[in-house]
């Protein structure tokens, strides 16, 4: 038997972000003069990253790179994939392909943020293949939490990069097709060089269920609680969740009110566009639910995970301008709390429940991600060279990394990156050859990246403690203080109960001002005040507020 | 046959915490001229409550009726039931009764505040009673995640009022005794006015698994990995728990380090009293670890709940004086996160996997709370007459509550009470006849009450969006601008970038100025700077930091 030829042909997998934490997922593929990317997502952030809005991936690399990028592929529209496009296209004014649902979501972006004239956007279909510089890409369909998910085979000339997305296999869609395993295989068997693959359950043994479940469930939900009004909360996004609900609720003669600007906005856009049916005089506005008996009426709004300004903790926070909750009223969260929402959805619980409302914790949810006995399909099916986890916390990226190896890849030939890593991969060799910059980028209200860790810093030494102003008035040419120290505060103690601590402080102040006989060393005599007024409030209180002494030439 | 005569006297059960969040446990049962109080504890600060160390009851109804006080009883020695004494006992010097372990736990922080000369305690034995006033208490053996856990039989003129602590039923406890069935079933058979029942687990159907099971998977860990170090993380507090990992590693002849303050602390209280046994020459100083290889080396460490100064997340981030994680250590999660905490603890496990340590999955632990089999059980052997759910979220009162209802207890018998509230309870009668203040006290270093909600909202405006502080200098007599306005800013933007946003700032600053000709009523011109300079921000940036106009007079 001839030996097979050697590709020797390298192509760069660089990931941007999305691999130390969960979101922000972005991946440039790089082959001789061309680069395409993969997502566009932000992250959210962390308790810590205080007053910061959302988080999105540093593309200085694709900056300098300009005239080599080619455009974006994007594997479905959830927020960590999409979220960033618009910070990401004011300066790199790409093309962006996606499938008819993923386009319309982006389409909204693109219009708040004025982009959308100027944007290149082709909608792709599972099975199409779109050629751009050095590469081809071919959309495939799979399931996810999401309508029109894909997974990409990126083929340049070293060979076929399987990038399945977030996805999950679900023989039994509720609509849509399952995912496209047969051409998963036939790609598998042409053979791959590597396998990037989604890792957020591969902690977790067995099969996820099927969404197919859910809408089971949800019929015995409604058939169990004829006389009461329902409240679902689930997620926006999740175009079949929705669209099953809806039409449960129809089904049973309920009117449907819709809540929260993300759901209205997505229904509206998955109903243009088909992917959700909605029976005619089944919707309708939240002022017309008085019309109607509770019995008749269920209620889909955003807040599944606690979000402050959401839907749902309006309506248990009675904040909420149309909905009231009544005692009797049947809630359903129709999703799982995200790791680290668990104490904000108990809230918002207890609140519902103060209220008389009663929240049934029956379950009304699926992942939407592929666990061990999923994965391990897909590697039967696709039998690569070489493994990169993606898409989750580094101990599920580890998790992928044992599972790869059990199912016989070699240690070597599997990579846990980290952002920011070049991994040029051929047939004959692999490993990581450099590295580029992948900060986090901070959107704090309109402003972009003016918000780093000194400023975040500086907000988590203000609200731990307060602030305490020191001011002091100097005379030009003399040096002397002809007014001060003053002590301002603000977040430090009771207004009431302060007079006594602030005089003394301005004590402290004034015999730190006495050890300088010549007051023209301001810098000095700053530290002196910051540095006395600091061991004094610690000695006395054991805390560090943030100390400002001002001086000002009068 | 002759009817019961009805006894109308009348107990006073006023809770004055624990009931609207977990945590904070203190309740005050009141006849004639008899006041005791069953535990007080403390909570942790919600997210929203910068800078807050702990929060403590408000005792003043104790404090005003300080003559009634008698004295306080604990149930168990966990923090949300003994931690605030310190705090009140500065308030109300008043004798404290609790079994051995609980008291050990508690003179721990009586040393800490100098109080342990002034207050008079005394160590009860289960069965034991204590008459104080008017009531009769009897300590009833129970189970817990800690040892020496009581139930309080509370015995007024009206009746007893049984009280379980927190409490679940392990049948063949690791160490001691089962919690004593039958003394509960004699008490019920007499006749009890009301069940004070934990509701923690209320709402998971099914039963609690003995704390054997857990000793048993450490026997199979131990066995399964007699290659690498253990460190096993779990509460401080969970002294059966401490003991079996000992004995485990002793049978395995591994040596034991113990890390962490608190585990220091209790794990000496508890050997001393003879809660721990610790084989001779098993406990070994971290210094002499590497004298032994990894394979005769335990761990056993804080930080199961991912806490930020914690053992274990400091071996994580690499800030641990002793001991670094290496390649091919297991790491054990003795615990589950408690909600609120699952981000945290994620974040350790990724920092613990990124430097090489495997975690361990295996399920090593089991609740301290009876699940809604045992609730059952405790209300067919009490019978009571009232009902008081207690212990827990406001969604788990009602869950046991609903409990409750499904053991026939009459809807208008069980009582969801508030903190503050004051209900009346007689064989004939109950009813909720007044509210006393409960407020939450915050502690903030050693300031006690100085923090209140205006400071706290003024942290949180300093957190979200930083400080902008004006100056402006006016010459006294002449009202002259003679100096500024300068601007100074603290957490808002970065400070390359704030070149231009401060130049723009101080000329918005200018024009509000000019708008007054007379510079005399400074509180007009500060409200006007103010409201201009916000205006500006939100427009050009949508943040809306702190601004602080001061005026100096020179």
């Amino acid at each position: 038997m001839k030996e097979k030829e050697v590709n020797e042909k390298k192509v760069k997998v660089i990931p941007l972000g999305g691999l130390e934490k969960i979101g922000m997922n972005i991946t440039a593929f790089e082959y001789e003069d061309s680069i395409i990317v993969v997502d566009c997502g932000i992250s959210f952030p962390e308790d810590d990253m205080l007053g910061i809005d959302l988080v999105i991936p540093d593309v200085s690399y694709l900056i300098e790179n300009k005239d080599k990028v080619k455009g974006f592929f994007i594997t479905h529209g959830h927020e960590d994939h999409i979220g960033a496009l618009p910070y990401v296209l004011k300066d790199l004014n790409l093309p962006i392909y996606a499938t008819k649902l993923t386009h319309g979501l982006i389409e909204i972006k693109l219009k708040e943020h004025h982009l959308l004239k100027r944007t290149k956007q082709k909608i792709v279909k599972h099975g199409q293949s779109i050629n751009l510089g050095a590469f081809r890409v071919e959309f495939i369909k799979t399931n996810h939490s999401i309508a029109d998910a894909s997974a990409l085979a990126i083929t340049s000339p070293a060979g076929t990069i399987l990038h399945t997305g977030d996805f999950k296999i679900d023989y039994t869609p509720l609509f849509g097709d399952a995912i496209d395993l047969q051409r998963i295989a036939e790609i598998g068997k042409r053979g791959v060089l590597a396998l990037m693959c989604d890792s957020t359950n591969a902690q977790r043994p067995g099969f996820t269920l099927s969404e197919k479940l859910v809408a089971k469930t949800f019929d015995t939900l409604f058939a169990d609680h004829t006389s009461s009004r329902l409240i679902i909360a689930t997620f926006a996004s999740n175009v079949d969740r929705v669209n099953q609900i809806i039409s449960t609720a129809s089904k049973f003669e309920r009117k449907v009110v819709i809540q929260g600007r993300s759901m209205v906005n997505v229904i509206k856009v998955a109903s243009e566009l088909g992917y959700i049916t909605i029976p005619e005089n089944t919707i309708i506005e939240p002022e017309a639910m008085k019309q109607y008996p509770d019995e008749k009426l269920v209620v889909i709004t955003t807040g599944s995970q606690g979000e402050n300004m959401a839907g749902l903790s309006r309506m248990a926070d009675a904040t909420h301008k149309l909905i009231s909750i009544k005692p009797g009223d049947k809630v359903i969260f129709s999703s799982t709390p995200i790791p680290g929402n668990e104490k904000a959805v108990s809230r918002v619980v207890n609140e519902l429940s103060r209220k008389g409302a009663d929240v049934i914790y029956q379950d009304t949810h699926v992942s939407g991600h592929a666990c061990q006995e999923e994965l391990k399909l897909i590697y039967s099916l696709v039998k690569p060279q070489y493994v990169i986890p993606v898409h989750g916390e580094f101990k599920h990226l580890k998790a992928q990394e044992k599972l790869a190896q059990s199912m016989g890849i070699p240690n070597e030939n599997i990579f846990v990156l980290q952002s920011g890593n070049v991994l040029e991969l051929s047939q004959k060799s692999a490993g990581i050859n450099g590295q580029v910059k992948a900060r986090e980028i901070y959107v704090d209200g309109l402003g972009v990246g003016d918000v780093g860790n000194i400023v975040i810093k500086d907000r988590q030494n203000l609200s731990e403690n307060g602030l305490i102003i020191v001011l002091l008035g100097i005379e030009k040419g003399t040096n002397e203080v002809v007014s001060g120290p003053d002590v301002v505060s603000r977040g430090f103690v009771y207004i009431k109960e302060s007079d006594e601590v602030m005089k003394n402080i301005k004590r402290v102040a004034e015999k730190s001002l006495d050890r300088f006989s010549n007051k023209s060393n301001w810098g000095k005599m700053k530290a002196a005040i910051k540095d006395d007024i600091n061991e004094y409030i610690w000695k006395e209180m054991k805390r560090t507020p943030v100390i400002l002494p001002i001086i000002m030439e009068v």
